[in-house]
């Protein structure tokens, strides 16, 4: 098979996509002998920079650290953009919007329309829009995919479209955010609550406002996404019953760890006579149930399916490298089945 | 799409591919609307029965325990046996023969060359002829699928063929063997090895001559399978360094689980310098581990990979019928993906 080259862009320039663009370099080689598949860069957009085009390539060196693009680069809309860059894949990392995944919704929709496979490690699209951005792929001939939105990217959604079929999803339960393992983990060791928020964010896991981590919103979003594409039921995160850490005390999760049942914002899913109900709420655990063991940037989840009494995914001490890992798996995926 | 019926056979009709009939009729239904996917039973053929060929059809009632096949379906030979049934898809569950896979890759060469994709839930010809058995497959434009080989119909070789490309395979861990996760329980419990032996035997879990579990040859064969499929070398089960749970007395595994480091019979491979080692022997762990959970049918393992620092899969309470849905997985894959 001859190798063909990708054009590709990036949608939102953060920690995700520039390691994915230093994942792509490193396994260039391998891209290239094992899939027959090379890639060349011809767009990036972010706040920072506006939307860069460069028909002719970037390449890694050249947007490093503090690039300022030329001003022939530029384009004014995402239409221009497409137009001028003309993406075969485009990679979507732009921030989160949980009320309605806007703009990212806007803007797969777009390079759909455009013709190229979106590949997104955001979730809101996926709550707001996974019907409506896979029947426009499906018509395009397109995908679109998202292995990274949920457990960076340990292969959940692709398990179950791929590698499992025929099989019904009953239930699920697991513990998908890190900002509260980490958390946690400070208070159990005799921080106090604001202390151990405080050392979350200086090693990068918490955000600056971490409401969005420590109220449960991002567990219930994850939630949300994981009913809605394997449960097969649209899912608004407004329906996953949430509580968030902020109701434990110090001492109520000291004396949890103590007593050898540690707290642990517990996220789950059942599907009980035809309706689905959601949670994400703090619970205690026994120490020897696999859920104790979940701290830092780890993440658990268990499927009760009608073939299997349960089968579980665990994913240790995972970077960002694995989320942007996520998206090239996309990468490989999308271009191999193409339609 | 049209639906096609895919005329299927089965070779070996013990447990396995007695359940898998069972979960192709009640699965019928969902096969046909979610895959377009039909099929008819034209062949059986076991130790018991004989080469039965019935190119109009058997239904699962018609061969029901106790049935004698009329003496016009039955075959001399499984060339004539494949040439009468004229299988699409070719189930294979035989007896692992650990010395060299026979005859069962004799039976896979055979429906390759007749031009059917063969599934199989055999270790034995994994480690003694995945190569020149894959080979043939793609000569042929069918596939060669033994997802139920390891791990019952947990997805493993799928995972790493179809949802992890690009990734490399540094060292795995876990505990594949029932048998002796049983008797451990059994000898914790306060029985000698001799009636926990007895007991795992009562429910069907050990083999009348259990010598191939506790000796940790059943352990050794599915990691040698894993290593020659997902790290890319053939590796002979005896490669394995392999020391069974015979060696450990009631005593030592009592006082390992009063200590909270019970005994478990753990599988290691690791590529090292670019010689990959592998173990089978009882380990001691700690029972926050997760693989001091594992008890009766269940299985765990991790993977570490380049990308993945930790990735683990654990199946929990699987039965027969989750063997059966490997090869039901491994049918669709087949047919979906025909060249």
């Amino acid at each position: 098979m001859p190798t063909r080259t990708y054009r590709i862009c990036f949608l939102g320039f953060g920690n995700v996509n520039r390691t994915l663009l230093r994942l792509l370099e490193q396994k260039r080689g391998e891209l290239n002998e094992r899939y027959d598949l090379a890639w060349q860069l011809t767009g990036v957009a972010s706040r920072r920079l506006g939307w860069i085009a460069a028909p002719q390539g970037l390449d890694a060196e050249t947007i490093a650290d503090g690039w300022k693009p030329g001003s022939a680069n530029v384009r004014n809309s995402i239409e221009d953009w497409l137009g001028d860059a003309r993406p075969d894949v485009l990679f979507e990392a732009t921030s989160l919007n949980v009320a309605n995944g806007q703009p990212a919704v806007d803007y797969l929709r777009a390079g759909l329309e455009h013709g190229a496979h979106v590949i997104s490690a955001n979730k809101g699209p996926v709550v707001h829009a996974f019907r409506e951005l896979t029947a426009l792929a499906g018509q395009k001939g397109k995908r679109y995919l998202f292995e990274a939105a949920v457990m960076d990217g340990a292969p959940i959604f692709s398990l179950f479209r791929e590698n499992l079929p025929a099989v019904e999803l009953h239930a699920f339960y697991g513990i998908l955010n890190s900002t509260t393992n980490v958390i946690l983990t400070g208070v159990e060791q005799g921080l106090s609550f604001r202390q151990s928020l405080g050392k979350a964010q200086e090693i990068g896991v918490a955000e600056t406002d971490p409401s969005h981590d420590v109220e449960g919103w991002d567990a219930a979003v994850k939630v949300a996404a994981l009913i809605t594409v394997l449960m097969g039921e649209p899912f608004p995160p407004q329906r996953v019953e949430r509580e968030g850490i902020g109701s434990l005390t110090g001492d109520a999760v000291r004396q949890a760890r103590a007593g050898g049942r540690p707290y642990k914002l517990v996220c789950r899913a059942r599907r009980s006579a035809g309706r689905i109900i959601a949670s994400v709420k703090p619970e205690q655990v026994p120490a020897t149930d696999p859920m104790a063991q979940i701290s830092g940037t780890s993440s658990i989840i268990t499927f009760e399916t009608d073939i299997f009494p349960a089968l579980t995914i665990t994913e240790t001490n995972p970077g960002v490298y694995t989320t942007a890992y996520g998206m090239l798996a996309d990468f490989i995926r999308a271009v191999r089945t193409q339609a």
